[in-house]
């Protein structure tokens, strides 16, 4: 508690707050405060704090509400003084607006209210000073219908329950015989006011506040109860935002864009958020609220000419409609739109950042209602960043930092292989509202996209338009489709910010949800039915397109070559072929970190060679199978090596347990028995002799090399001969071979005794010798208690933090599902720990291995190479500890790169 | 190496060695030498160091023979001196013995070779300075047999092999129409040796060495390579001997025993080895060399007359037939025996232990040969520490350090019921080798006892007689019964270094081996058919016979009582049942370490209920079921905690996956289907998805608890109410609530939560209050590493070290059999770490967790709940690293009270 003061006022170009208050004020407060501050026009507010939310949660609404009360009423005292209108009185009233606003943008996830201080006397004064009782009318009846939503709780509870003042509309515009909501007239509008608060009175036993005040505290509340509604804890769990964070909230003078042809409001984005382009963009309707905009009921207009044209082009509109129907406002209100252009200019200069802003014209006059550093697409985060270094606004260790390495991933997302696009069939375009490339089956319902989503279905949700009630479905598709909506609509929003691809706004689209069928341009297409879109483009294709992955250019390669200046984190990668080789050098990877060679026994001579390895009874017949593996594998190894000529090849010897190679159907049974010229029953014995209880804990790792210590024969030769035929080619092999799953100092002993001897008895046979290093995956606790033993051989570590995580929590990957969502629900885990590594416990015991490798052999050479290395978190931690390279998969190169860099730069 | 000196020589009172040098000399050698010191007449010698044993397979034969070939000719010509005669000499020779002698006694593990100096000339020599050509060469056909089969390679290979030598021996006895060896005449003898030395020349191709010190030189390298022989190997690792302490070699004068009627050989024990007894025992022979007594191959007389009557009685043999074909020494040859007893009490005194001794009678003259601390049963070695103590022979301390624990096994083990015991048919009498009771199925050969053993079969193993070949099965077997061989013959002397029943000597039985059948008294019983033995009285039982738990009493209670007195760690016991609790507490346990409740579900009613639970959609349905199970749970804590009154009773909430509790096969599951009224389909749907790939690595433990907190708080009213109605009835119950596989504090303070709430609700409706800890188990990596964060809340830590084993190592204890073999005979392991705790890797992760727990909260109680509580090794581990207790199964209590006393002694 900063000196118990819990509320900041802001307006007419002071302000009690700063930008730099964001944490207590949250971002929309922050930012109202500071655009005061630089003269952008506000309308005065003020703010109640973070920390009084959390009071709120903890000391109830009453106590609150008598410790707000005397600050809440100096505020509002002070707009009053400001706006020269007095709240509640009838001859001059003070309307305002209340809204949340967290230190982290939650667009969408919580509760507003507009135009409150409204009531049965006072509306009649606000018609006759503003000489416009529709307006009035119209005004007190989205009132009462939103904080009757809001605030005494008239929202539908089912998907099928309908909304109950969307249906007294529906009802007054049948019995009228109107279309539209402006089309109704002031007594109608005063009808509805009448039927609200009558379903209201009946629905809740209440009657509707008439006291401004009263009403006020019922929206403060409501706006931080908003901070505990499911969607916002959905939404924070997915973006990682504390609980204890807590939202301020904001109370503002209302300012009108629904005042008539004069009003207008909107939104707008200094760049653009898609591409990063820097061209100004946004869009606007004319007399509207700002919520209009945001919903996607009416289809907005440009706010530039230029994207009005471009936006025209796409929707296939004449320039003759466009210029009649959906001017820019440019166009339409040249001076307003050059003031917005400038004061644009000046916020972003302000904040250094790409901005997205919102604001209002009441009757000619321009008010913004919001600044933030503006939601972006990967491309554009990446692109934006090195437009603003390139432009002198900010410096490269700030470039870097600015980029979330998380949102790399969606450069790296395929796109559309050209030559299937090509053949596609375009149904139709929509906006391209979240680039990338998405093809899956359709869906008409969040559910269904989460269920068959879990049911290992790809799926593309279709909506007229979504809802945050969407949110978890939206999460689940590769891809989403709406009818309505623009660039700023809620899926666009919402699908940017998740890094996925969106087509909005798809107008020939008609969607029957009764009987889940779509009918684009006389074709129909049912749930289930495949469907593909570009993101980047618009387009949405009948059936599944082909992709191919991305490429690492331009600005994106310019960050990557950024990131080497700062890291000292070296990248690997975890490659199995030379084609994923191939590719992970391309992003950056200089070796790989692990190379896994079970994969490599499951082609057709392979595996009929590794099971009769497996079934072998003797010493003898496992070397007679192993013999016919040898070749396959040094042809594999050869490949990788060349693929990462000069770079190390970190080789992991076989690791699974045996069973996982051998048939466990009878067709392929008798297959293998025929083969094998013994019987079925005997093949299904020893299939049956390697099954186990717990096969995580069972016969794996140097556990099989140490028992069958002639497949770690067979592994040695087929790698260094590789080496040695690329080094006779003149290349530069560097393969290391790596034991897997050591526990005890002597299994790594034993093995590595096999792999020397096996080297020294090829190098004699091929005369020459090759540098070659010994290392092995520290993966069981015990290894990383017992590390400065193992360090006395082992040339290097490399942590397998999959298993690692799996036995030092004692949790089995394949079973986590069962409690894992419980666990993460009652914050028992705040992350799933495969997912981000636990520094707490795995990462002590890391720690501690390095600590201790390093205490016997000091420049041991240490890595990580389970999924976490391409985490960024984790990513961090590795530099933090002193760890010498991450490995992690092809596409994740980048973003550990970047990461690796900010952990330096930080 | 000490001074280079590797020969230390005795005789004649006087010796270059002592009793404390064990370590260097060997048991036998420094007994030797201790001997002489002490005025015990002992064959003029020396002994070679157990370093050169190490020496030798280090540089290897040639080198070794080199390095000591000074010392030992001066060493031979110190014997030469002091017996008046000369190595190789015909006129006067002087023979040899060699024998080995490592640090720990190995009986029969090892080779010996005796009558070594004799050629061709000098037999000749003997025979006329003997005047018993018969004697002389029947010892230089035993020497040669002896050094054939030792030195020269010449034992049979297999089993189906006949020893050469026996096929010779029977060819020559065939031919000359005679039954026993004794029976050849010199003649006979002579031809004997020559076609030895042929045959030795047409296996080896060599002929046999006819030079004295070419003689001893192999006999002594055998001795060393003895060392390394399979069986030497098998026994060290049972016995957990390493192999770096080598063997030392023993080279004396030979006396013989077997030069008339004036001569004889023995072994006496200066108590009873069986039941600890303070009498003087003991057989000989008349005539013979010690090997025949061993052997068992000759019927043994009894040294005392008192042990020659019981003797008699249990054979049935007549006073009369006794007296005249096995009178006693006693009464043979009363002044030699006489002698014997005074010494034997000497040696007794000296050792302040019961001694083992072998001699020989040399035409009336006394020899030692060897004496050391008897092997005994665990009854016998109780007995004697008491005894020793009482007499103030020894102190306390020593009395408890004299005990072996794992040995106290055997006094637990149980014996026949006294009614079952009544009823069963004695089909015979043995000798009372070894006691205990065993019950079993018939085999007759090692190997298939190894086989059936792993069957998971209990077997006898039922021998003519047994030699160090059938070690791994009489390892394997319940118990073991020989038709020949007295109390120290093999068998005897093997069982009861293992602990092992054994009944020997059973005259009356009849083995035919070829069709695995044998007679007793005219019953015929084949392999596979039951048989009882007691090896306590010696009586060999027809069938099954029931067996009944021991009793703690006697000596045995005098010891325990001991225990306390020195004791720092308190013993709690295993014990999910009042039956189990009584039995612990009866062998001093002062509460409960660990309490599973899932046993508790399987009776007819509750599992029901518990599938009910397990099947239930919602928590409501689980609820319901849960509270039919209430009942029984309270139940059954009423009588665990009556049973452990005013101790504390640690109980642990449930634990093991709820797979485990449902039907797996189609019958089970129709049945559950009936009464549930459900399909049997949606059954086998609901058994499906709670199969697991890793079940010890799923949901279990207190991951059960927190995604379903009604079974927490179902299992905490059926505690606290059972120790309510408890402390009602005037009892002092002490509940203890644990909840297991803690990884997350997290998961703790959930938990803990339901507990305490739970607690609240339940006092306030009882009226009543109590006392209660409720702690955690540390059986995960990640607990024992974050552990000063869990002791914030956990009142108490149990160590489950079972668990901790398998995931610090990473191993299945379901699947490791796969590859612990191979880990022990390669020695990447040097136990099994389910056996006796690693104290490197898990106990490091026990040590850190006590460490950081008792940081956070000072007085934190740490126990050890996991099957390592009754190791030996463990306990003293556990004791070292400061743990407030050990919990063990009840049987196991008194070992660890043992050991416990021990490690706070030592």
């Amino acid at each position: 508690m900063r000196d118990n003061k819990r509320v900041y006022t802001f307006g007419n170009g002071l302000a009690e707050g700063a930008a730099d208050m964001r944490n207590l004020l949250g971002g929309k407060g922050a930012n109202l405060a500071e655009m005061n501050r630089i003269g952008v026009p506000v309308p005065p507010g003020f703010t109640i704090t973070t920390e009084t939310c959390n009071e709120y949660f903890a000391r109830g609404k009453d106590t609150l509400i008598s410790l707000l009360s005397d600050e809440v009423m100096r505020a509002v005292h002070h707009i009053e003084g400001l706006m020269g209108a007095t709240f509640g009185d009838p001859s001059n009233p003070l309307l305002v607006s209340v809204r949340s606003g967290a230190r982290a943008s939650m667009p969408g996830m919580m509760d507003t209210i507009l135009n409150l201080g409204l009531n049965d006397t006072v509306v009649e004064g606000l018609a006759k000073k503003t000489g416009n009782p529709r307006f009035a009318y119209d005004s007190y009846r989205r009132f009462v219908q939103m904080y009757g939503d809001v605030v005494l709780g008239m929202k539908p509870e089912t998907k099928e329950d309908i909304a109950p003042f969307e249906e007294i509309i529906d009802r007054v515009k049948a019995q009228r015989g109107v279309r539209l909501d402006n089309e109704l007239n002031v007594d109608e509008l005063k009808s509805l006011v009448v039927l609200f608060k009558q379903e209201i009175k009946r629905r809740t036993g209440k009657d509707f506040p008439t006291d401004p005040m009263e009403q006020l505290w019922g929206a403060i509340c409501a706006v931080f109860d908003s901070w505990m509604n499911e969607r916002a804890i959905l939404y924070r769990k997915m973006e990682g935002i504390p609980a204890e964070w807590g939202t301020a909230v904001n109370v503002q003078a209302m300012v009108f864009g629904n005042m008539g042809d004069t009003s207008a409001t909107g939104v707008c984005f200094s760049r653009n958020a898609g591409t990063g382009e820097n061209v100004f963009n946004g869009e606007y309707l004319v007399n509207a609220q700002g919520e209009d905009v945001v919903a996607g009921i009416r289809t907005p207009q440009q706010i530039t000419k230029a994207g009005s044209l471009d936006w025209a082009h796409q929707q296939g509109i004449s320039e003759e409609v466009r210029a009649s129907l959906y001017p820019s406002m440019e166009e339409a209100m040249p001076e307003i739109y050059a003031e917005l252009d400038m004061l644009q200019q000046r916020l972003e200069a302000h904040y250094k950042d790409m901005q997205d802003m919102e604001f209002t014209v009441q009757d000619g006059k321009l008010w913004f209602l919001q600044t933030r550093n503006g939601k972006r697409t990967g491309t554009a985060m990446v692109k934006i960043a090195m437009d603003l270094l390139r432009d002198g606004v900010i410096d490269e260790k700030t470039a870097l930092l600015r980029c979330e390495p998380h949102k790399l991933d969606e450069l790296l997302h395929p796109v559309f292989d050209p030559v299937a696009k090509s053949q596609a069939k375009v149904l139709t375009h929509g906006l391209p509202a979240s680039p990338g490339a998405a093809s899956g089956q359709i869906v008409f319902f969040a559910d269904d996209a989460t269920r068959w989503h879990d049911d290992g279905r790809r799926v593309i949700m279709v909506r007229i338009e979504t809802s945050p009630e969407d949110l978890a479905g939206m999460s689940a598709a590769e891809g989403i489709l709406t009818a309505r909506g623009g660039m700023t609509s809620h899926a666009a929003v919402v699908a940017r910010g998740m890094g996925k691809c969106c087509v909005s706004g798809a107008g020939a689209i008609n969607i029957d949800y009764k009987h889940r069928t779509v009918e684009i341009d006389g074709v129909v297409l049912k749930e289930g039915d495949y469907l593909s879109l570009n993101g980047s483009t618009g387009e949405v294709y009948q059936g599944l397109v082909k992709t191919q992955p991305a490429e690492l250019t331009g600005d994106f390669a310019e960050l990557m070559t950024l990131c080497e200046k700062y890291t000292k984190l070296v990248v690997r990668t975890n490659a199995d072929t030379p084609h994923d080789a191939a590719i992970a050098r391309s992003f950056g990877a200089v070796g790989i970190g692990l190379c896994r060679t079970e994969h490599m026994f499951f082609e057709n001579e392979k595996i009929k060679a590794m099971r009769e390895m497996i079934l072998a009874d003797t010493k003898e017949g496992r070397e007679k199978a192993l013999a016919k593996l040898l070749p396959y594998q040094k042809q594999d190894f050869y490949g990788i090596l060349k693929s990462m000529d000069g770079c190390p090849v970190n080789v992991r010897l076989l690791d699974p347990p045996l069973h996982e190679f051998v048939p466990h159907d009878l067709a392929g049974q008798q297959i293998m028995a025929d083969e094998m010229g013994i019987s079925v029953q005997e093949i299904q014995r020893r299939v049956n002799s390697l099954s186990e209880h717990n096969p995580m804990l069972g016969h794996r790792g140097c556990r099989l090399g140490n028992t069958y210590p002639e497949i770690t024969v067979m592994q040695t030769r087929a790698i260094l001969s590789a080496a040695i035929q690329l080094k006779k080619e003149g290349y530069d092999p560097q393969p290391e071979i790596m034991i897997p799953l050591i526990g005890i100092v002597n299994e790594f002993d034993e093995q590595e005794k096999v792999i020397r001897d096996t080297a020294l008895q090829l190098f004699a046979e091929e005369g020459v010798e090759l540098h070659f290093r010994v290392g092995t995956m520290i993966e069981i606790p015990r290894a990383a208690l017992t590390a400065d033993q193992i360090a006395r051989h082992a040339e290097y570590f490399s942590f397998g933090t999959n298993d690692l995580t799996q036995m030092t929590f004692g949790y089995s990957r394949d079973d986590i599902a069962s409690f894992l969502p419980v666990y993460l629900d009652k914050k028992i885990l705040s992350v799933d720990p495969f997912q981000e590594l636990d520094q707490e416990g795995v990462g002590q015991l890391i720690r501690m291995a390095v600590e201790r490798g390093r205490s016997t052999r000091p420049d041991l050479p240490c890595g990580i190479c389970g999924e976490h290395g391409g985490d960024p978190h984790s990513v961090k931690f590795c530099h933090h500890i002193g760890l010498s390279y991450v490995s992690c998969s092809p596409f994740r190169v980048p973003i550990a790169r970047l990461s690796a860099a900010q952990a330096a730069i930080e």
